[in-house]
């Protein structure tokens, strides 16, 4: 039986990849094909693989053509209909397609990830297994800017290189405490799997098999993408958006365009946006907005004071 | 782009099969390969055929030697890791793999078969597009044999030859008027799609794409093949079985004996076992089960009175 | 045991909601028990009943500040929360609430219904019952306007009044003959249940118990309140909305601006948007849209040509 | 607006109980309503308590006989339907219930609690709130117990009084070392909420709101009240177990019975019992199952060898 596992190294994938070619009718993404089983590096020890796909950017249309009956119509060229379905959130022909893949990641991130409830996920258990003791280590870099932006209105202290050269300290002695711990009462005193582990922090890198169709990878990427989300998910969201460009052109332009970098505008601000076209002057006591909602569109729409 | 239109000729089929070949790294299903595309008759007018999938019995394997680190062990055979799964019901790495199929069947079955919600689904849309007209006519044997069935404790009087060809001329009849009333409604007074259609009876076939991943078809096949499901699906069913075989082998066999004809036997009627198995006799009334509980559990261990 | 049967007159409801009557220390929409069982008439046969709920807006509130810390925040007004909440489309706070209905409406509007899966249902079923044999028939006025707006570019022909009535017969006379086969089938021939219903026509009504969460409830208005869902699964939306009103007042004013009347803009047109409110005049060659997306944007911000 | 901290006394829990006792006409659970939002302690620092309920027995019912039709028979005792739809597994009406818990348990428990997809759930997010710094430490009897079954077959050394004292010495320094350097980071050095906590160990307790249907909280209740399941899980599922028999008497005898002390049967062990039962001696050899199964057969029915 054909298998294919983890951790090899880029010449085994080569040759496994090799071995595994073979022919199929089924629709092929040439470009998803030349990367499948590769490994992208993200963070310090994480990466992800494609490791199965199913449909390309015409499953979609075809799908949407039995259920819109777009079919009907002579001249619709494919991907101006993909451009229309995801403008209109016609969701259903985007389900059609799915992704599977390989990840390694730190189980705080991993804590993120899986609060995404539509998608099959076989993850690396450390009741069966012995975790491999890797730790996510920030840079340096990144300690001061989440600390920024992180800081949910606390104190106004500046967050300096001395300080960065202290957590980062703080955080490799402390993951090795944790690593010798654990092996401690693995190897030595032969605790029980299942409770060795509750000493390893959350930085700690697991390893997951995650499978999702189109429409929720979108979504998991619409959110996972975005400025709010943590910077170590972003790391992992944006290797999957580069995926996405290969495997499904027509549909990340259209992901791009009308969903990732999409505005969602309420009643009153697009009533607003309608008279301001007309002319009109608009100062914030007039706009029947709340003074944060006023600046979430002064901010989008590139409006001055 | 690759497209692949419905309601091709036999011949059409093989050409596109033909074209379509192309060369991939993914896991391939040989036996599956061979029957892509290509329409299953069921009933009278009705189809399925396989227009894609993902993963094979391969794939089940390697995501739950991820799950379970059962990899650490040394030899574990693929097949019997399968039987080992579907004994106690690990069920994440059976959703690993997917299938799509391209269906026509009549209304009232797709009904039934939209229940299973966990499921991707694009169906004819009778609102955009005209409907083909064509009508689901039970067999006469059928007829018979349902109303043995399921008359639900009424009359007692038996179906005969004669009422089955008056129910088959009313249903003829009947398919034959729906049909010109709609098309009347359509073309003559153009009446809306949308508000023509609801004369159509719920005989009336439609199609549609359904994409599932194999632990919910388990699911559905378990539920649409067994004797209680009506006849006209249990037809559907019984194709996704022949299908379910040449596509993962190993699977189809632990589903028959683990999951098809399994038993669920209650802790009551596990006792009873036990007690029997030590030599005890045991009438109902000593059982504590009720009557038709007791009846069941009889007829399933072929226990004679 | 406490139980509530369907199809009561108006004074047995009322007598059943005071026998119902009893304390509790959950969260209580005041306005929500006061309609409570009570059937709001839709179409010319259907209702819609609330038969229970869970939860207040308060509940959206405390799920909010248990997971994104807003509680730590010392005045946070509840509404301005929620606002918030479905600004920024944290949508988990919003399942927090559920709503069960009992509602009877005709098959092809419950086709529709049914493709939002995230919900439970238990629909009467016409293998084991027999159904009433109430069909829908639209308003004469219906048929006119529907036909304008659902031709799908067909003929240019009017739809006039003589059309309608003869629609109106046929409808009539159709179900008429629907209605007497069925029972001449079941009653005279004892056919199987399961078997006579083939020839109901999609316009008969059936009944089922509904439950789905704020959320997912929130997502089927938007869809089928919107003027692209057939007229007859909007009159059921509408009612649903009046329901929404009473049961939690602040979700429902932020559904209202934030999602059913919001307007989804584009990447593209958000920046033609920003330029245009600096004063640039934009004509559609310029604008990088297609004459389609060009048409809708004119159209959502009323901009003259 | 009504609402409900986390974290009261007894005293006032019970002054806020008073204050929300109101009238409602919806199916209440008399039981249940004494113990609402009474925290149960579990472990060392975790509970749950009731927050909301929707649904009792009645409503299982209720749904079951407008699905099935049941309704039509004249005296079917309501818990005697509800074994049968147990008994038969008809999934549907057992959704139309629902409950929503307030959890505080260890990351490494709620790592395993959400891999149930089906559920709805907020969480305390440690990138906007600072976490407790409160750890599970098990108790000495578990360490042993624990280590002896969850080996995995690796060393034969016994695990000993000496071994636990170290191991809870181990844990409890170490936590505390968390607890520092997590508090260091967050205060003096001003790192942002959502780095500081990667540090923290998978022991450390967090706080959701969970709301599941009843269907899928059986499923729930049914893997993680297993002996397979993690020890320190089984004691969450154990409490909800009697929260459950609180709420729904019927269907907690029911579940008992038919699901959580229920034995699935292959189809070849259904064979071989009706053998047994015929009065056949059989030995592995000639049974057809593989060795582990026999094992696994003959202890679920008692066998002696």
């Amino acid at each position: 039986m054909q298998n294919f596992p983890a951790g090899l190294s880029k010449a085994e994938i080569d040759r496994v990849r090799n071995e595994l070619q073979t022919k199929t009718a089924r629709l092929t993404s040439p470009e998803l094909e030349e990367i499948l089983y590769k490994p992208f590096p993200v963070l310090d020890h994480g990466f992800i693989r494609v490791t199965d796909y199913m449909g390309t950017d015409a499953s979609i249309v075809q799908a949407a053509r039995v259920s819109y009956g777009v079919g009907t119509k002579k001249v619709q060229e494919d991907q101006s209909l993909i451009n229309y379905l995801m403008r209109h959130q016609h969701t259903t022909p985007f389900e059609m397609c799915e992704i599977k893949l390989h990840i390694k990641l730190p189980i705080f991130v991993a804590r993120h990830w899986l609060r995404h409830r539509t998608a099959s996920v076989n993850e690396y258990s450390a009741r069966y297994s012995i975790l491999s003791g890797e730790f996510y280590l920030p840079e340096i870099s990144q300690l001061a800017q989440q600390s920024e932006t992180n800081k949910q209105g606390k104190s106004s202290r500046e967050f300096n290189r001395a300080d960065a050269d202290e957590v980062v300290n703080i955080l490799e002695k402390f993951c090795e405490d944790a690593r010798e711990s654990y092996s401690h009462m693995l190897n030595d005193l032969s605790l029980a799997r299942e409770l060795a582990r509750i000493v390893l922090p959350v930085a700690v890198y697991t390893e997951m098999y995650w499978k999702i169709d189109l429409h929720n990878l979108m979504h998991f990427l619409k959110l996972r993408s975005s400025p709010n989300a943590q910077y170590e998910i972003r790391c992992y969201a944006n290797i999957i958006l580069e995926i996405l460009k290969k495997w499904l052109p027509f549909t990340y332009e259209a992901f791009v365009n009308y969903k990732q970098d999409a505005v969602f505008v309420s009643k009153k601000s697009a009533d607003l946006i309608k008279r301001m076209l007309r002319g009109e002057k608009i100062v914030w006591e007039e706009s029947g907005l709340s003074k944060g909602e006023w600046q979430e569109f002064k901010t989008t729409f590139e409006l001055k004071d």
